[in-house]
């Protein structure tokens, strides 16, 4: 896979800066880790820089970065969003290992499974009965799909990710170990001898392009279906309940929990570890920053923050004020004594 | 499955209302998926009806609803617990499939196994040494139950669930995916060479009625057991730390954690990613209400909220006020400036 | 295993006090479970002696206790640190079963991988091309081990572990059931047609003398190696993104969740359900409290708490004042009408 510096450009669909030289590149590694033939990358966070203090010391022969970065004294790869010349540098340099299509000996296929010629389904995984396995999907060791799931075509299922019942992966998904879809939503009404359940009936819905991480739980709804929309990326360890529904293109990052019944608007940011309340509507575009939880309906674009999660520079206000808080409690004692005494002298 | 409103209402038993007619009918659904011959659910929030704005559209032939709905103009079949209704004709028009009794060929069932012979085993289940599956059991794809534990009568444990060495799961429980249970509870010491580990000796027993979500983790004690009582439910990505003894019909949702030795009492709630510091004792009838930590003992029926929990009023009123807090700093200092200048014209 | 307690304190390296007796022990329970014959233990913290008030009532024969703990009315083995007493004699007492070592019959090992012939591979288990698995490592059922992962001597994989290829996991560590190890970081990169997938393709690196907890998620890096230092143990259900680093000897409670790149130094405590931003540095001996949320960088031996994370006595004295807040409204406004109407009087 070696390139000049100037072919890896075309390639990658990238400008050569090849004023200081045209290296052959063999490989890829962070400006930290790179030798000789490695090209690297250049992180930036808005228009900062992240790692550029790593460049001088760098035996990196090239590195991928912004088309704005300046000065830098070494040939590069530009692209206007380097993180896409980053991500196809890596696919080129690093392609993904893919096992040879078919069933593994030991595997269980059910009969009744319609599982594609070129799909690979591994060691120890169990397609159950009348499931669905589309073309060229991946179905790693230990996975179990359950009767009547479908996964989609060119979907990867991690090992040991457990796929219930009537529960439709989309196409091109990835899902990773560990995760649950289609566990029973959390549904129990009180009676005088105890929880009653509430069967839970529904399927999950994953739509296209949807990565979702380790351990994470998607319950089933309790009629209908839990779905979550197109081009959504969720992280480890999200939990969403019965009958939520995600919309497009949103991200949901590590140890989310979004409660049942609420709806999650296209493009919204939820950021790790906050919540939802259930039967709640986050509109399009919507931020939930950090830790934030959701109790009410937001309208398009809110950027949120807190618990209960108000406006986002309101918070960061509240959130200052606190440190002052106990120096504020000291100067009204003051002011009380002072407007006491003063009253007292009069 | 085909039933009029009359006869259906006495199956699920419930009073029908067909003053509007006696329709047949052959599937239950949402108020907005519903088709003709459907009947739907209305549900309800306290006295509030959550739906009711869905009923106007809906296509559906009949509702579940509460004997105190009114004005409802569709056929009906009332409860004074309509989530009762509504989990009675969930059961009837969509019963659970129940896969034939038997041992999977591809399962590993262990020769000093007592496995029943009306129990379900399930593709690539293992089933270690000494353990017990009781009457009608399930062990769906993938679980594994170690050497020596049990599982009751009637209890379903979901795919690639594990039940570790010498746990106890009782009658009628469903265990969800993924999850855990008997893993270490978490115990070192500190010494000069590190971490020294204490082994963990004990193991868990879960009761009764027990449903457990998905990739919960509840640790084996150090010595003796972790318990979870008759009737509790837990949500998904729950953590019972070693030692945890929890009551009977309690309520654990999502993502709460639980620290060691701590004991919650009968019928306590505890609301979404709740926590609570170790070897306190949580009181009967207890709620904790959502983001809650509880930092110390809590007497029976009581309800907090906060991080440290504070009776629940308490915690909205101080949350209330923060959200004056900024403005009552800019009070205080102008307070501040007119008593020092009031004082400085005397 | 039968010993009087005076030889049982020369095995566990503690010292007798047998002026009330040496008694015959032949077994080990909690103060409130033991019978006749058990040894039991006395916890503390700090100075305080946890569960004295269980000793008047206990059946044990004995107790291990510190050597500080005054008028035991009961024979005892005493430690400077009595956990490790306790420690040693659960591993005298009730030593860890042991599988005899080999391959299961219906596990799968490719034929390239290294099994040592003293390793155990359970039932189910999967062991994919060029694994190599150490000296007397346990492997338990279910278990996926990917290509080209290695698993050091002496470690413990637990039930329905997912070890993802490439990663390296040391020697004499545990990896609890449900946790995965080595699922791909959370990286992508908005592009006009959505968010585009940042492959990740470097490994996680655990050291030695690991432990970690059930339903853990450790992504790999996207370049390089996320790593876990030796001798840091991990409870359940804890989240690490890519490229994380964890140092040495640290403490990482359950459902924390430590965001992408962000540098762990050596001895850190993180207690329950805490968190960090990405990109920042914790120096060494630092403690996060519980529900802590680092958002930057922490010097050497900080102890920290709230969101964002303050000094915790800082933290506790706002916490403290919160409670008062109500009434400091209260007394602002009070101040306020008092200073108005003693102007209005001038």
């Amino acid at each position: 896979m070696k390139q000049t510096l100037e072919n890896l450009a075309e390639l990658l669909g990238g400008k050569p800066d090849s004023a200081l030289g045209n290296p052959e590149i063999t490989g890829i590694a962070s400006l930290s880790e790179a030798v000789p033939g490695d090209i690297s990358f250049l992180s930036e966070v808005g228009d900062k820089l992240r790692n550029i203090h790593e460049l001088e010391k760098t035996r990196a022969s090239a590195v991928i970065a912004s088309e704005k970065a300046k000065d830098l004294k070494i040939p590069s790869i530009r692209f206007s969003n380097p993180y896409i010349g980053f991500a196809r540098a890596l696919e080129f340099f690093r392609p993904e290992f893919r096992p040879r299509p078919g069933i593994h000996p030991t595997a269980f296929v059910d009969e009744s499974a319609d599982v594609h010629p070129t799909a690979i389904i591994g060691a120890m995984a169990v397609i159950e009965a009348n499931v669905t396995i589309g073309e060229k999907a991946r179905i790693d060791s230990g996975v179990v799909v359950e009767r009547s799931a479908s996964i989609g075509m060119n979907t990867r299922i991690c090992s040991n990710v457990t796929v219930r019942n009537d529960c439709v992966v989309g196409i091109n998904c990835i899902i990773h170990s560990g995760s649950v879809i289609g566990s029973d939503g959390f549904g129990f009404t009180k009676t005088s001898e105890g929880h009653l359940k509430i069967s839970q009936t529904g399927n999950v819905i994953i739509g296209n392009d949807v990565e979702i991480g380790a351990n994470v739980t998607i319950d089933r709804a309790t009629m209908g279906s839990t779905t979550v929309g197109d081009g959504t990326k969720i992280d480890n360890l999200v939990h969403l309940a019965h009958n939520v529904k995600v919309g497009k293109r949103c991200l949901i990052i590590a140890q989310t929990g979004i409660s049942g019944s609420t709806v999650i608007g296209d493009d919204v940011t939820m950021a790790g570890q906050t919540g939802t309340v259930g039967h709640v509507t986050v509109g399009k575009n919507c931020v939930i920053a950090a830790r934030g939880v959701v109790t009410e309906n937001l309208p398009d674009g809110s950027v949120v923050s807190g618990f209960p999660c108000k406006p986002h520079n309101e918070e960061k206000r509240i959130m200052a004020s606190l440190r002052r808080l106990p120096d504020l409690m000291k100067r009204l004692r003051e002011l009380e004594v002072r407007v006491e005494r003063s009253s007292n002298e009069k």
